[in-house]
């Protein structure tokens, strides 16, 4: 769906977190950014050449990717003249924010006159079956979480990094707009129509050899009032032998929700093992994965050996650390 | 948003299972029905006065309901005639089906003419918020189920008429397209973009005044794999301190999936519970309503008592019996 080499946008992002597509890719897929763009007053930074749009293109850039992550999810008015030169330049322009590239008349008319498409990933762009829940070949892991944005596909693509670097076929799966930058295809799961979601998942991570791994990338957390309807379906569609729990461990409540407490992580284990099996029968949960940002390296240290008491499970950092103990349990 | 009284529209049905719709509406809201119309081949039976357009204006009626479900949720050519004649004598459409009226030109074209509305009650009309999960005023039932079809609507509106019955402020709330033309409005929640599932039921049954019961109606099961998403959003966003349990017990596996199971029922009734405490502590299943149409007199009674051995709660029928032992126990 998306066509490599890319150029970052990253506009005049207030902060690193306001680029956070950008940064993502850009750690993930680094062979696959040649540079970034950069408005007046960006305080985001990517270890990535500044370009201009003609000097991405002279690099043998193909798409602008739009890497701000802002509430709302909007195109800024500021970004436009850059977008619309880019198109002019021949590029492809691809967004994962809520408002749709498509739905801007000027980039419309650019993207016309110069035949470069407007892709605009969170929104999907075919229509999916009703799940069966059938079962079918070939083995998948899924990661999900104590709660949102902690770690889950940071975890994943470690996992799929890993795997590769033992030599064996896997393909992390994407379920959201940075994912599928990175992977160059998936479905924004939370877009899909309710009734869809786990016919979503199916379609996504279908049949495969029976030694071949997907690695799909989960969403929210059953413990979200607001988006576990999105992890059930995705964890049913998944049909998931193997789980991994993310968890970031300074959360004091659900995330944008200071009204509800986190969950235990053994019971979020349970309660995702249980809910799995509905159509995975073998699922279990082999490790969590723990985003330690938030801590020293002393702490970082106390809170893995912790939680791994705890849960009686490999616990790991997967960024800081390396997730080879939860591949090495997986491969076991 | 619907305009009663209803002329109610069943096509070609080739039996009752195609007029499901109309037979609904006319079961639990005759007083807003004053007629039917049919075409040639029709073999549903609605106990209505079979009318003309002409005599469906004549008789007062203001909005022809397209009463009809079939598989692909499609809408007939054959049925095209008899709507655009509705449109030009004055009277609204609505639908529930999958495809909509306002994608189809003449129908369009003769709405826009005659002044008169397009009313897709399966696609949502308006934007909705995240959940939140925040604790609201107001008492709530929803009913859940062990499978899809199982009655769920028809208990919520048997619960609904029983509590008006004792003098008690009571709100049927529809979440699917039948339950929509009987109440004349709700939100088709497996039509919902799937980040806005719970945000939809929180809208759709709002804090209220302490003593009046919103009484939701459920959709699916936590045990379908192909919608448990939407029903586990849906159980989070209504935030129901009572819970009912619908059960059909002549089912073999779950509803279009041979391969999948039936759950037993206590832990079907125990995972309700579980998940609903995420934002209602207090949630509580209080009894289980059993469609028995597809039993014997003896074999119903039988049944009945089986299962209320093994749940220890009350279990009744809300069509062939009567939902009082429910509300009398919500309500001690």
């Amino acid at each position: 769906m998306l066509k490599p080499p890319y150029v970052l946008f990253v506009g005049d992002a207030r902060d690193q977190l306001a680029a956070k597509t950008a940064v993502g890719v850009q750690y993930w897929r680094p062979q696959m950014c040649i540079g970034q763009i950069r408005l007046d007053g960006c305080r985001a930074s990517l270890e990535l050449p500044v370009m201009t749009i003609a000097d991405a293109c002279a690099a043998g850039a193909r798409t602008l990717i739009v890497g701000l992550a802002n509430a709302g999810g909007t195109i800024s008015e500021s970004w436009l003249p850059t977008l619309t030169e880019a198109l002019g330049a021949g590029l492809h322009l691809a967004s994962g924010l809520h408002q749709r590239l498509t739905d801007i008349p000027s980039l419309c008319a650019a993207a016309a006159a110069s035949g470069c498409s407007l892709i605009d990933v969170r929104h999907p762009r075919q229509a999916f079956a009703v799940g069966t829940g059938a079962r079918r070949s070939g083995r998948r892991l899924l990661t999900v979480g104590t709660d949102c944005s902690v770690g889950k596909m940071y975890t994943a693509l470690a996992i799929e990094r890993e795997l590769h670097k033992r030599g064996i076929a896997a393909d992390f799966r994407a379920t959201g707009q940075t994912g599928i930058f990175i992977a160059g295809d998936g479905v924004s799961v939370d877009a899909v129509v309710a009734d869809f979601i786990s016919g979503a998942v199916e379609e996504l991570a279908p049949a495969n050899a029976p030694d071949h791994w997907d690695v799909i990338e989960g969403q929210g957390s059953l413990f979200h009032p607001s988006f576990a309807g999105v992890s059930l379906g995705l964890l049913h569609g998944a049909q998931a032998e193997v789980l991994v729990m993310c968890h970031e461990p300074t959360r004091t409540h659900m995330r944008g929700l200071p009204h509800q407490p986190m969950p235990a992580l053994n019971d979020c284990i349970a309660a995702n093992e249980a809910a799995a099996r509905l159509t995975q029968p073998d699922a279990r949960c082999i490790g969590v994965a723990v985003n330690t940002s938030g801590l020293t390296a002393a702490a970082a240290a106390d809170t893995l050996e912790r939680l791994a008491d705890a849960s009686g499970l490999p616990c790991v950092d997967p960024v800081a650390g390396s997730v080879a103990p939860l591949v090495e349990r997986l491969l076991a």
